[in-house]
């Protein structure tokens, strides 16, 4: 199965797409199709040394713009690499679509091109977060944001097939993130969610504060995509800002200078963790396909690790595992 | 004024509000009102030296839990330290109340005794986070989970007030949290909100996306309750991680231990800024009353700074400017 990658998508498109997509190729042997303006992927792609036989280029001639309003690309811009990408996906022999491109497109394009699984009635993307215990799979970060109880009940159903299946819990235990612990707490939809989530979902284990994001406390955390994509770019911003008032801190002075050249060399590790190009992509679940939704901002090494989890999407059969315990008969 | 302070509340009551409060009498020369358990206060109060004229108690003898509904802390709880201790805010020469317990309840019972400023609908939670030019002020970080476009605009009115008069900031600068830039982004609330604010803020710089929380974009950002509390919850545990996971790896490496002390040493002044318990409490804002609600955690240092708050506030008559510029005629 072929892995389609939207080579015109993210900030530093096409070098980073097209670097990471080479690697993927290198290091996991995976065939990738790399969508978008033809000349441009080839200008990138001459810059580098790798099995011709394992990428191939489908050219699209319209680019989605970063802030494109997502309607108007799945009307007017079907010729984007996203819409001609995402159409591959319905054709034999091509498993998945990676995109660092315009998310709000994204999802409109999977919906309508690829339609919903049945038993699921809104796409969420799912995202990765590092946690003292490994790690977190936070659903939803932006998809949708007019979450009904329903959908979070949906998500959380999801979300444990994918921590089952991708990053290999046995029984992954699912959070609603909340701003109390107690059921009573949070607006009508946490207070209507918990209730259907403890009715239905035996691996439900009640309200979580934000505070309990990175301690791991539980596996999967359901929430709206509004603020799951609060939770996302708070935590973005606060790593950032964290990092740069060290660093201007640390250049004033010789002996903090040392200290973190010694905690650099010997920190390799911790530094792992918390870099979320590891994690690659954020899958969009929900939606009839295998769709990855990359950091706009991605480096060559976050596209290749998103092609490795799609990557480990198909060989998993995610897909088909989500179709048949969402299906009907199984609610 | 005599600033009063709820002895029993917060996870380390009444010795941590006992000890902060004998700082900030020693340090700032304020008078301080103890509410609280009597007997249980005196027992703290004789583990340290302080002016005896300076301190005073006034014996309240339920105690609010951390988990209590707030509903019913106002109609059982008449005699807690956080019902009492309002109600002084009442009579002559009280100025202010701080307290490190329930916050629900502490919202509830400012909205119950002290009222609404006229003009304010609603009370909201402002939050001072560290940023990378100095802070800015967060608000609602609570009080309101089910804010109206309206609310955000009386809290963009309030914070800009509490910035110039108590934070320095002449022109303060105030942004709506929100998951995009553009206008057209977030729920009915934010788009509602960008309107009012556009066209009746004239410090209003639009839609901020949560990775500018801490970048210092706005000097104050105005969000619903839920939402602002998610931030803050996020950013707490976040860093609190973060640090433990450090911690465990700096642990196995005597190289990270000596890099580690190095930074530690040098690096106070960063440290300081990254620490909430320098800021002291939160500013209720929109009560008629000054009220600060600092971490249910609160160090003695968290309540000294609080009280300090609290004078500042006292001292530049933020309560009569904010009424004064909320009031008829000013919308």
């Amino acid at each position: 199965m072929k892995i389609v990658v939207d080579a015109m998508g993210g900030d530093f498109a096409p070098q980073n797409v097209v670097a990471g997509a080479v690697e993927a190729v290198k290091e996991y042997g995976v065939a990738v199709v790399l969508v978008g303006i033809s000349e441009r992927i080839d200008q990138e792609l001459k810059k580098h040394q790798y099995p011709k036989n394992l990428i191939e280029i489908v050219h699209a001639p319209e680019i989605v713009a970063m802030d494109d309003a997502a309607t108007v690309v799945i009307r007017q811009k079907r010729q984007s690499s996203i819409s001609v990408g995402m159409g591959l996906l319905k054709k034999e022999g091509y498993g998945a679509f990676v995109s660092a491109g315009n998310t709000g497109a994204c999802v409109a394009a999977s919906t309508f091109i690829l339609g919903m699984i049945p038993g699921v009635d809104r796409p969420g993307i799912g995202c990765i977060f590092p946690s003292l215990k490994n790690f977190t799979l936070i659903i939803d970060v932006g998809a949708n944001t007019a979450a009904k109880p329903e959908h979070l009940l949906q998500y959380a159903k999801m979300a444990k097939i994918y921590a089952r299946e991708v990053l290999g819990r046995a029984q992954p235990s699912i959070g609603l993130l909340n701003i109390g612990e107690e059921e009573c707490k949070g607006t009508d939809l946490e207070k209507e969610a918990h209730k259907l989530l403890e009715e239905q979902e035996p691996l439900f284990i009640g309200n979580l504060e934000a505070n309990e994001v990175y301690t791991g406390k539980a596996d999967c955390i359901v929430c709206d995509g509004y603020v799951g994509n609060i939770t996302l770019k708070v935590s973005e911003g606060m790593m950032e800002s964290v990092g740069k008032l060290l660093k201007r801190e640390i250049c004033k002075n010789p002996v903090a200078i040392l200290g973190a050249l010694l905690l650099k060399i010997s920190l390799k590790d911790a530094k792992k963790s918390i870099d979320y190009s590891e994690y690659g992509g954020a899958p969009l679940l929900g939606v009839d396909g295998i769709v990855l939704i990359s950091h706009g901002r991605s480096s060559p090494k976050a596209i290749k690790n998103a092609v490795r989890v799609a990557k480990e999407q198909l060989e998993h059969n995610v897909l088909e595992k989500i179709k048949k315990e969402m299906g009907p008969g199984n609610g």
